[in-house]
């Protein structure tokens, strides 16, 4: 197992962009604020998709503007194409992150596109991106299943992850976008993945859906993997389960790897503190079971 | 890892004892019986221990008598002392469970007893059943941690179970009471256990009041465990952490097993529909994300 893993908190987009209440982005700048305070290095901020798709995150550009730079803290945002790439870059953005699935149904079904389609649709933003000196970070959902077409056959994992690789992208974040996956499954697409990219350009994100998220995390961290996305809260749900668990906690994410003697360099009580927070704005309780318990 | 794993229901005893209402004893039958049809080969039915101390299981008696004994299940009850035997006999048990804790200030806070003090009083226990041929399972609690003493020597850990095993007990569930656990810590507690006594005399159980229960589970499974208690909904809670979540939830233990390719004979569509069934029953939403999300 890694001796240390950086997490990336995708609460602000991920996270937020599944929850009802709107959040004022007076309260999104604090609360990235307040997690960049925490240790995290890591912090997707927001999404420059269309505010038709998204409407938590309307104010992206106002959010991005407003946040406080940390030293040392890197803020990635969502972009679905050149547009959304400008607009993040009008606002200082050195960090964007791109989106596809590996399900050809979920692409489909999502933005009418093959998979090979969907990726060429990010080839002008990795090319400017390279020309800017902006980072590029992948994601590939659905890699353990899909709502539409249930199983996802490996071999399209792979081939979309390395695709963006040779794209640009330096990282690769696959996603159980529905909490559908086990340990063992997992473990087995991580394996498949790194069989072809280095495990260094590698991250996961578990969805607690069917709460095997830990688990599943575990398994990766034995095969090696050092990146680990989560959301402060567990916020986010999951489109295809009204009422169901979103992202991974992050609180219990830290909780499980400090335990592990992983070093995260994050402050677990700030953490919680900060989700604490967060779940009163949002007018629930939190989705960190270490939250509600306590240290 | 193992290729089958028995599930231990503990629902209808540690699961209900720490809920807040009260289950008639109808309902209660009716509940373990929809355990025993789900395909659950053993299901924790009460306690007789003092009504004083568990007001939920003062109807011990008459639920152990009205529950059908499906052929192949076995229904242990839990004992404190001779006293509570007799009563477990007397309407025709043939299985008990005695509980222990690994903390020395458990212990004496609990029963005012010393850890050795506290074995002690089972070997009256132990010896009536031996001479009934009534099988015993031992409860090892706090072995990851304890509310009054903070970290427990694993060398105590080992003591009380070798202790339990030597009296007799066909069985020792090796229990992380407060949920404060991770998977490291699991699995180094069960090496060291398994070092002294066979894998298949032990069994794991977990809380989930930190969400770390599936990690922990399967650290413990890799290193071949092959027993595991779990309760229906996630019932329970914390006495310690008020509204933290208890007992891992079985549906989401099968469901995690099940994808991992390791059978344990539990319908897990029907433990679903029980568990929400008892959910209701309760007034509380289920504690089992697969129940809340469907598989």
């Amino acid at each position: 197992m890694p001796a240390e893993v950086r997490i990336v908190e995708v609460g602000p987009r991920d996270g937020l962009q599944n929850e009802k209440a709107i959040i004022p982005a007076a309260d999104k700048i604090e609360l990235i604020d307040r997690l960049s305070a925490t240790g995290l290095r890591s912090i997707e901020a927001t999404s420059f998709v269309s505010p038709k798709w998204v409407p938590q995150l309307a104010d992206a550009a106002e959010v991005f503007a407003g946040i406080r730079k940390a030293p040392g803290v890197s803020y990635p945002v969502l972009v679905p194409n050149l547009q959304g790439y400008e607009r993040a870059r009008a606002v200082g953005a050195s960090e964007v992150a791109v989106f596809t699935a590996a399900s050809e149904a979920f692409n489909r079904r999502n933005i009418n596109a093959s998979i090979d389609e969907s990726i060429e649709r990010f080839l002008p933003v990795l090319e400017r991106a390279r020309e800017d000196g902006v980072k590029v970070r992948g994601y590939v959902s659905t890699v353990l299943g899909c709502p539409y077409q249930g199983g996802v056959p490996l071999a399209d994992v792979v081939r979309v992850a390395r695709r963006l690789h040779e794209m640009g992208c330096y990282e690769i974040s696959l996603g159980d976008t529905i909490g559908i996956g086990t340990p063992g499954a997992a473990r087995t697409m991580l394996r498949a993945v790194a069989a072809e990219l280095p495990m260094t350009a590698l991250a996961v994100h578990f969805h607690d859906t069917r709460g095997q998220a830990l688990a599943n995390i575990l398994a990766c961290l034995e095969e090696g993997v050092a990146v680990v996305d989560a959301a402060i809260s567990g916020t986010g749900g999951c489109p295809y389960a009204p009422g169901a668990s979103g992202n991974v906690a992050t609180e219990d994410v830290v909780y499980m790897l400090h335990g592990l003697g992983i070093r995260t360099g994050v402050d677990l009580g700030r953490l919680i503190e900060t989700g604490r927070w967060l779940a009163a704005k949002l007018g629930r309780s939190s989705g960190s079971k270490v939250a509600q318990a306590g240290v």
